[in-house]
């Protein structure tokens, strides 16, 4: 196994995945899962994954990808959707779930689910808000990627699509999601010249700053 | 050493540090070296991290912190930094990074600083492209995170922060800089009674859809 830092400079940004080279189901299921524990604000999980890896979806995808083989030839496609509207009802279903898990009575929980509700949940749908909880989805994205590079699994971040017809194909709408960035995951084929390239990085003494 | 799943279960948004037990230079290198690795749109990293770790600053910086008192019990305060401007500045310089790295002369990169220009920094200083340069940052400290539960050190992530006063005590703005969100860096005090809460986080069927 690759020491963190081997990892992280064996990793890049897939352009050529070999497509017949599949993701095991049980390393996938731990990568995917970086992205479910991944830390939130307020633990609030605004966002949703679709693991898309049906081939006849992923064609008509392609074209609202700037036609990018990775979509395709990937072994599956990770779908990051923020929620649209942070508004009470996420604020009180995630309330339930925290009284569920901790097996505390909901009336405990007032003080906190006020908090939420007087910022996170302030203003539903509004530019502002809309772009908190795409951060939030870009945390469990890092994770995703972070981790998919320990367990030698490669990964292309691509943000280059076309989100309403990616919503529109995966019925996103319906559910209050928009498509905010996707990766794709799989094994690099020989033949990606990528992978021979220099990592390109601001050097450490430009890139940090100590006081 | 832990596994990842273990980690993630074991780190959580720590509240209470143990203000004498520091972060070893070391592991803290190695921590936020992941922010540096992590990748960015294009390669660009539109951020800047400073890590404080200056007590007299961080006392300064704690009451534009809701005075939460991981600023100034934790080892490290990371504070991460978005670019205000994504200009041709930027891009030129990242050009000029790519060839020295790898030793191709600029000519050659002409068409891919094109792509740049035409897209990330189609639009200096506006809404989108500070939003899209944030999200970038999100990335790293997504990095950052999941790197730091596999060191078994301590975070906790903070956004609620007045990000103009950050700025101004760590003289962003000269920089063309703005702070984002920060991250707290230390190893937990025993006290701490949020370390044994049962971690709350939507159901796999809930939070992932399989197509």
């Amino acid at each position: 196994m690759k020491t963190e830092n081997q990892a992280l400079h064996w990793r890049y940004a897939t352009k050529g995945f070999n497509p017949e080279k599949k993701v095991p189901e049980e390393k996938l299921k731990e990568i995917l899962e970086t992205a479910r524990m991944a830390p939130t604000s307020y633990g609030l999980q605004p966002f949703h994954v679709t693991v898309v890896k049906d081939q006849a979806l992923r064609e008509k995808l392609k074209p609202f990808s700037w036609n990018q083989a990775q979509i395709t030839d990937c072994s599956h496609l990770v779908v990051f959707q923020s929620r649209i509207r942070i508004d009470e009802k996420l604020v009180n279903d995630y309330i339930e779930l925290i009284s569920k898990t901790r097996g505390v009575p909901v009336a405990t929980l007032e003080g906190f689910r006020g908090m939420m509700l007087s910022t996170a949940a302030k203003e539903p749908g509004s530019a502002t808000s809309q772009e908190w909880a795409k951060r939030q989805a870009y945390i469990a994205m890092g994770f995703l990627l972070h981790s998919a590079a320990m367990h030698e699994v490669d990964a292309c971040p691509i943000e280059g699509i076309d989100g309403a017809e990616y919503d529109r194909l995966l019925g996103a709408d319906a559910k209050g999601l928009q498509t905010v960035v996707v990766v794709a995951l799989g094994h690099r084929a020989e033949s990606d010249a990528y992978q021979n390239l220099k990592k390109v990085r601001q050097p450490v003494e430009q890139f940090f700053s100590f006081v």
